[in-house]
């Protein structure tokens, strides 16, 4: 294995949690607009959050690039969230949000970091349940369930979209008791007596289809995070089967992880 | 709050966790590839994993549209790991590997599902400390540290890329004691008896790099999943920084969150 030591001749190294040699291939050749992002992505530290980018024909002319040299490196800031649309300019873009995974509900989540959550309610459906949704919502397969859609909102902006699906035996009252811009977990906590005993979720990134796209108002093929969860009350019961969508540009997740020296 | 009944005119239901009304905007209008999209992916779950895909100018003529709308339907398919190159064709994917979020190693989590890790060394650089790594990886800024980078392998398909920061006195002989296509976590376990106590680590989907499509062998651009970790030794000394990159396409994370009644 060899080593090489750092020597005074070596360019500065990037920050750690950067990407290394960000963007430069083995065989030593930088594509035009990934040099253009790098700059553009200096130029954005600079400006600040809400700065206003100047527009792709000084872009073009300040980098000595074509405008769809420039567009390409814009596109990829703007699917990464380092800029965002903001009437008819872009601006650059704040950190992303960061989601506790726990048991806790968006929520929560987003008040700890001082937005302001809310949701609007796409549709309650209630139809008989299909065999295989029925071990995860604990009833027998014809049985009537729900599934409530609403977009998720961190102060006001759509940043996600969330589908719950959930006995009627369980929650008989969902169509006319719940506010749907409220806390479903606070509802079933202080109105049903139901606590959350423990979940399993599985996250990925997909691409948002095009109706997604256009209820969380994200271009269309914008990468989401995608969290499946199955969760259980306090007594082991299956509860709900949750499928939400995350603005892959807009959040990241946090966890904490144990191992009591176990780790291998 | 509108509840809209089930009626036996309603087309059938999407399986639970599927997206809703799949792609189907608000005002009605499907974009013609997508609908391309939905009826491939119908022909990948008759063909079955390792199927080979029909070319692009047999699927044009099959649903009568261009070949331009076959392949932005094929590209949405290969960057969501629903199809695979192979050879000078392309063939059907297998399911996303699911890799627990947990302090066991990548070694591990692979081994569970029956596909052999591996990793290729890319480098190992030793460095004086930046002040921003400093308190990361337990030592004075200025103080040596490694860096070592290697791309991560399932079943020899290259998957990820991981770029490791620890401190040279914690691991002096990195060097020459290491088999770098071996697990870090078992060296430091068996070798210096240092166990793993806990981590925080925060996901989110980045772009590739194209250095980074470069290492892995995947397409610029293709969303990936990106893991930063900070872990603590069984004493709760910084111990390591890593950054863990891994193909949006081939992998899923999944966790075990229990609640114990407090879920809100």
């Amino acid at each position: 294995m060899r080593a090489v030591k750092h020597t005074d001749d070596e360019p500065p190294r990037p920050l750690p949690g950067a990407p290394v040699r960000d963007g430069i291939p083995e065989h030593g050749r930088i594509p035009k607009y990934y040099a253009v992002k790098t700059q553009v992505a200096a130029l954005l530290d600079t400006l600040g959050e809400g700065g206003a980018l100047p527009t792709e024909r000084d872009l073009a002319l300040r980098f000595e690039v074509s405008r769809e040299t420039v567009r390409q490196a814009l596109r990829e800031l703007l699917l990464e969230g380092r800029l965002r649309r903001s009437g008819r300019g872009t601006v650059v873009a704040g950190p992303k949000l960061e989601q506790p995974l726990a048991l806790a509900s968006y929520t929560e989540g987003v008040r700890r970091q001082g937005r302001r959550p809310g949701r609007s309610l796409i549709g309650l459906d209630r139809f008989p349940c299909p065999a295989a949704l029925a071990p995860d919502v604990g009833v027998a397969e014809g049985e009537p369930v729900w599934h409530m859609e609403r977009v998720l909102l961190a102060d006001d902006e759509r940043v996600g979209l969330e589908s719950t699906y959930v006995a009627v035996a369980r929650v008989p009252r969902l169509d006319t008791d719940f506010a749907p811009d409220s806390s479903f977990y606070g509802y079933l906590r202080e109105r049903l007596g139901i606590g959350f005993g423990d979940a399993d979720e599985r996250l990925e990134t997909v691409l948002a289809t095009p109706r997604e796209a256009l209820l969380i108002g994200t271009p269309p093929a914008l990468p989401m995070l995608l969290i499946h969860r199955l969760s259980r009350d306090t007594e082991g019961r299956p509860l709900e089967r949750v499928r939400s969508l995350y603005r892959g540009d807009r959040f990241s997740f946090t966890t904490h992880l144990r191992g009591g020296g176990q780790g291998s």
